[in-house]
């Protein structure tokens, strides 16, 4: 690190590799050291200017910054290179393919990084990779804490922390409400979303051409509802023994994609019994003016904060947002 | 341990101790060793049946637990003698005075016990003299998590993962509602809640007999309101960095002696701002049907794992709820 403050790098510059940037921009503990997208990558050794980051729109990558951009065929290799000047890294690259992250990660680790991780992950599938990286990590001394978004993130550590009250968890519903006012800045995202679509799959989704999307979306007025989403809350949630079965966890949400206000208030409620035999639900419910950028990027940087001091105290392999509390990033 | 069970000693049998004997009943990870009272205590290799202490109503003491309960004049004494048979302590005496639970803390510790704690400490000032006690801690490789009940514990937990979705937070608001049919039950806790009274302190409330209690709670149909209570969930708020200021946690509630039915439901709202300066609130709402028993025993059993597992990780030292995930106890 340099001085007191970690290193950071962001992976990918989509909507939320950009709100990470603004945000570490604005954290005394953190820099961020470097950025890369499919076109090339940044690096500053005194740090990065975020708000050169977090502006960039359209067409224009990361490697026009004036003075540290570069392009480059491979950007990820790039990064790999600079692995000793790098502390901690926020994956926030596109979740399809299923393997795409755990392989990168697999490529840094390998290439001789060393520090600590966290990601948005989402589904079961590429989590399920991340865990199977636990011997990796571990022999590297770096830390892995996945699933560390919104949801899986910050509405799956509150059902755990919900879990407390009841001696027998019945089940536990995450309901999400996201209001984006232009899809093409989450082109990621929504793709992942119209997976979970009856008739859609990820191998569909991710082969559809931006008017394709445009059409499907105009077709339910910009609307996306969806229910039964195969979303990694199941398995972070089986792992800690807050429910015994995945099939006790349920994931769904409408997302508008023309306008920033939130079609319905996201909830995460745990239904249980308290060890008098009494069936009560805890609610945990998000403020609707937050947005998707805010509530998945804060949990995944506290998280990268409680990783730093996961490797401090020794304590490496790949971990789970229900693992350990986020830390408050000053 | 014995096998893979940690063996529980439940310091006090009042309400929560009650309910600790239960619930650690009903736990294949956990055995009730011990149990002590002013009276005497009751100790089983084995394990104690917890529901016969958790039975026990009145003036009957744990010493009356036929085979396994012995009179003492100083019981707790009685307990320390047996620190090596111990692994794990919840602390379920009276919070009053301030000093007394730091007291029994320091005398275990200097008595030999290496064990690990919880408690559900509740006022600001005994906290300060529990987090006075980390070297002592430190030094005997004991782990102590301070603060682990529903408030300060579960719900000042749920701020720390609500305010991961903000860059500034504002203020955070603990307002609960507790419904117990028979305040004799809750002896301690009652006079706890009475030296929140205006007019009232913590000496006050101790001196007050039962019917003076009894009188107290009739001229108030039953119910105690309190506001700006001095609860500890702003020392263990601010010690994490969540808020910069005490002033900034605010905890009241109403309290009816006469139902269990709640006469509010409990609330903690954390209000902040989001990176793009929007501001907005996070709330984590319990279920009315659980009860005091459910939320405060459950996390603090919940944090007394996570207390195992720092001890295991040679982790030392007196924490608060904030800075740990509670565990899920099987």
């Amino acid at each position: 690190m340099a001085g007191n403050k970690t290193n950071v790098a962001v992976l990918g510059t989509g909507g939320l590799g950009k709100v990470a940037a603004r945000i570490i921009g604005m954290k005394s503990s953190m820099k961020l050291a470097a950025v890369c997208d499919s076109k090339g990558y940044a690096y500053a050794e005194n740090g990065l200017d975020a708000e050169t980051v977090a502006k960039l729109v359209g067409t224009e990558a990361v490697c026009n910054i004036p003075q540290y951009g570069h392009t480059s065929k491979d950007s990820l290799g790039e990064i790999i290179k600079l692995a000793d000047k790098i502390d901690a890294i926020f994956v926030a690259l596109p979740n399809l393919p299923n393997d795409f992250i755990p392989n990168v990660v697999k490529r840094f680790v390998e290439g001789g990084y060393r520090g600590v991780w966290s990601d948005a992950l989402k589904r079961t599938p590429a989590m399920e990779m991340m865990f199977g990286l636990d011997d990796l990590l571990k022999q590297a001394q770096g830390v892995y804490i996945t699933g560390a978004g919104a949801t899986p993130g910050l509405l799956t550590a509150a059902a755990v922390i919900a879990a407390q009250s009841f001696t027998k968890v019945e089940h536990v519903n995450i309901w999400w409400g996201v209001g984006i006012p232009n899809w093409e800045d989450y082109k990621a995202t929504i793709r992942e979303d119209i997976a979970h679509l009856p008739g859609y799959n990820v191998e569909k989704a991710k082969a559809m051409s931006d008017a394709e999307i445009e059409q499907l979306l105009n077709s339910r007025s910009g609307r996306l509802e969806l229910h039964q989403m195969e979303h990694a809350d199941d398995l972070l949630l089986t792992r800690v023994g807050v429910v015994e079965r995945r099939d006790q966890v349920e994931v769904g949400g409408i997302i508008d994609t023309r306008s920033s206000k939130k079609p319905v208030s996201t909830t995460m409620t745990l239904t249980g019994y308290t060890f008098e035999g009494k069936k009560s639900s805890h609610r945990f419910i998000l403020g609707d003016e937050t947005s998707m950028g805010a509530n998945v990027v804060g949990p995944a940087l506290g998280y990268l904060a409680r990783a730093v001091w996961l490797k401090e105290h020794k304590i490496y392999g790949v971990f789970g947002s229900t693992e350990f509390m986020p830390m408050v990033v000053v």
